[in-house]
């Protein structure tokens, strides 16, 4: 079984996606994370990545900070994703992007996922998107459930 | 909003339990991780950080023969995860758990999955597992979907 027995169409946001409607669209179709159309290739935006963005840079660097917030203002939340951008939540020191080919092996797209943490790769054949296999769809084939 | 006000029971696995039921326990909740029960403490275990188990240590350690390994042979995924257990699983350098108490913020939660790279934490009160807050979950209160 290779990525092409597996792959399924799947969202594509782009880097100038407003952060907040990628959020959405994960929330909404319940979604691990979304494939990103880059400068020149595609890439994966996870769930964890978008949700960097939604902390202020200065309760990231204290913890602490994040408790004592009032959570009257929970806009803040949406105060810090609001005009942010997809290109700011990806990573920048990536350093292999959960990007494949159609002839990528069940193990190597495991290893791929293991490796990058993310639980989607994006499918990619001579430059063109064929569509992402997921965590999900990639453990019920192997494990027939 | 507090992670008392978003916990919701959530599947509990032990440090026992062997590697291809807490798969199937996730293919087929559609989960994107499941909580542990340690020895002192609770913790999470993702999707990707179960996948690693699939994946042979000799090809682990060269991703170009994931490529060349037969597929005729993803019996190798299976067999891999054979007799493994969550204990196995679990990355053993882990800085920060993914695991917080009621009072946690939103702002809180997010930093703490953006931080861990987990999509879910485990919300637990003087040792007592009270359940999990998922992305999912977070993101849809958030963002009103």
């Amino acid at each position: 079984m290779r990525a092409r027995d597996l792959v399924a169409d799947y969202p594509v946001v782009t880097l100038e996606t407003p952060i907040l409607d990628a959020a959405r669209l994960m929330a909404e179709q319940d979604l691990p994370g979304l494939i990103v159309q880059g400068d020149e290739t595609f890439t994966i935006l996870s769930g964890t990545e978008a949700l960097r963005l939604a902390v202020p840079r200065y309760i990231a660097d204290d913890p602490a900070l994040a408790r004592v917030v009032d959570e009257a203002h929970a806009d803040t939340f949406m105060e810090a994703l609001g005009g942010r951008t997809v290109r700011e939540a990806l990573p920048r020191d990536r350093r292999e992007l959960p990007v494949t080919d159609p002839d990528a092996t069940v193990l190597e797209m495991s290893a791929l996922m293991a490796r990058t943490r993310t639980p989607l790769v994006a499918i990619v054949e001579d430059g063109r998107l064929l569509g992402a296999v997921t965590l999900e769809r990639l453990l019920d084939r192997m494990l027939g459930t």
